[in-house]
């Protein structure tokens, strides 16, 4: 299971020093980090989307200099910021085009405000492919060249490195996997995008429930179905716990969820082929810790290996986050230290 | 339509030189090119698979040293060779793991015998691969920063360009975007690798033909079906000269393939996001110079922008290759250069 990493002090850190900030709909995480990736300082405090843009950015500006503060480091040591934020994202003109958890925010200018602010030269990156670099910086793929990293929340994000490469595209949406179509029937999903057959439709926290909800309205019974219907809220821990309890409706609702991710995953190696993927998010059952967990993986990795081929299925790593909700600060911290070399 | 590169006398060209080879089932293409891509020399002849790989090794490099004479330039003046093979390869031992058009040259180790035989260096890449990187060079997509190629013949073969990076992969299986999983349903079309759903299988050459076989012994009517009732062979020729002259189930089935790109083209669109997408190889139907090949990308087009963001809709290139079969020589002569780097 993810687990923070240990603080570094000042004296033994390598400069120069790079802050990250993860932008959240409901959350503002930070980290500071040396250029080992090594974490110096770590913050977090409520995003408040709905004082806006201006009012974040200000306090962004001031998070990265207390981040200094915090380490007994000075602004200066900072040689950069970077800032990973829900997209679609402009990252040549530096905004939010449309974050759906941060209404209002479309087209702020939010890289060059939180640099009036702090003072730092500030990357923006989108939060998904943030996660992915911290996780091959310092995580769960710290030992691969390339990597994917899927991560399974409210929505599904992705992200792609390959070398030192980030793939965020030519036009701010490289690595979107979450919008890859697996699903081509006339029965498919509609995502959250407004399109049809998308991975997020299948293997998001939303579409989870949204199935689980679908089936006990068509009479699925077991103790899930009875709790939904005694009045318990749906919801993936809920799922999960009954799955773990001996619900099979649970549990054949959790492993289809694996078998489409399986599914986008094959697509993702026969396409980029990297060294290792990833699965994040919060929607990861309790990661190997949990019997759930376990079998998710374990049922993701078998439609993985009937479905690739033998080299593939052979020497593909197939295996869980490790950085949790630190992936994405300490990512985008890395993400600032690749666009300053 | 594609038309091959004028020749650059020796005195023009810009050292150092690079020589590549485009290994394919039937022929050995191969170009000499300057620094900057433009073309010294060509050859080509019959690839002879059945005297075995050590016969077209030694006269791999024969062609080397020969596109050297042609040129009027000596072999110290070629700084490395490029060599496009079919796969799967395995580029760390630089040999053929299995491929389907040079029966028994499994595990030869191609690389190291052309170096033997025309003492330079080389370096192997995938065919696609190097014709993707051909038309990024000197091709369709030079004036973009990235593009992904799918080359439409016998199958459906991919390279992806991300700046000066040629996604190969951690396991030599980078970029085989026709084998992207397009359709999970029960009724998937089987691919020839032995997987279902496969890309391949709806948009190489060989699929066309399989449905429009299918379509007609199920009763289909029209000028092909009558056609190929009364004895014509069936290939993607007959099927395009038929829809050109208005049999409509002819032109169905090209659409269909069509249709079917759209969708893979979306999904690489989501994750990689590259400036072109680029349609080549024979299954191009006359490309623009012809209503059906002009009809065929903007079917692919309608479907790309029904699926996609409007960002990407009004932002991606799509269009067909411009070096037809010269793509794999230049683009593996480009990949020598990008490793001499």
């Amino acid at each position: 299971m993810a687990s923070r990493p240990g603080l570094t002090p000042i004296k033994e850190a390598i400069p120069p020093l790079y802050a990250g900030v993860d932008l959240g709909g409901t959350n503002i995480k930070a980290a500071l980090v040396d250029k080992q990736g090594d974490c110096l300082a770590f913050h977090s405090e409520p995003t408040h989307a709905k004082r806006g843009p201006e009012d974040a950015a200000r306090r962004m500006g001031q998070i990265v200099l207390q981040l200094a503060r915090d380490a007994t480091a000075t602004p200066d040591m900072i040689a950069r910021v970077g800032l990973g934020s829900p997209g679609p994202l402009d990252l040549d003109r530096g905004c939010i085009v449309r974050a759906g958890n941060l209404p209002g925010w479309d087209n702020f200018p939010l890289r060059d405000r939180v640099h009036e602010n702090c003072g730092l030269p500030v990357t923006l990156a989108n939060d998904a492919n943030a996660a992915a670099f911290g996780e091959f910086w310092v995580g769960s793929g710290k030992e691969y060249e390339s990597l994917i990293l899927l991560t399974l929340g409210t929505g599904v994000g992705g992200g792609i490195i390959i070398g030192n490469l980030s793939v965020q595209g030519a036009h701010s949406h490289g690595s979107e996997c979450g919008h890859m179509i697996v699903d081509t029937s006339e029965s498919a999903r509609m995502c959250p995008c407004g399109h049809a057959g998308h991975l997020e439709a299948y293997c998001s926290a939303t579409s989870l429930v949204k199935a689980a909800r679908h089936s006990i309205e068509n009479g699925a019974s077991g103790s899930l179905a009875d709790a939904v219907r005694a009045g318990a809220v749906l919801d993936p821990i809920l799922i999960a716990r009954e799955a773990e309890s001996g619900d099979q409706h649970a549990y054949d609702l959790i492993m289809e969820v694996a078998q489409w991710l399986g599914i986008g995953i094959v697509s993702l190696m026969h396409i980029i082929d990297p060294e290792a993927v990833i699965i994040g998010g919060a929607m990861t059952f309790g990661q190997t810790n949990n019997p759930i967990g376990q079998s998710f993986l374990e049922r993701i990795q078998s439609e993985v290996r009937h479905r690739t081929f033998p080299t593939l299925a052979d020497h593909t790593v197939l295996r869980y986050a490790s950085l949790g909700g630190d992936a994405g600060s300490i990512g985008a911290a890395g993400l600032a230290r690749l666009a300053h070399n």
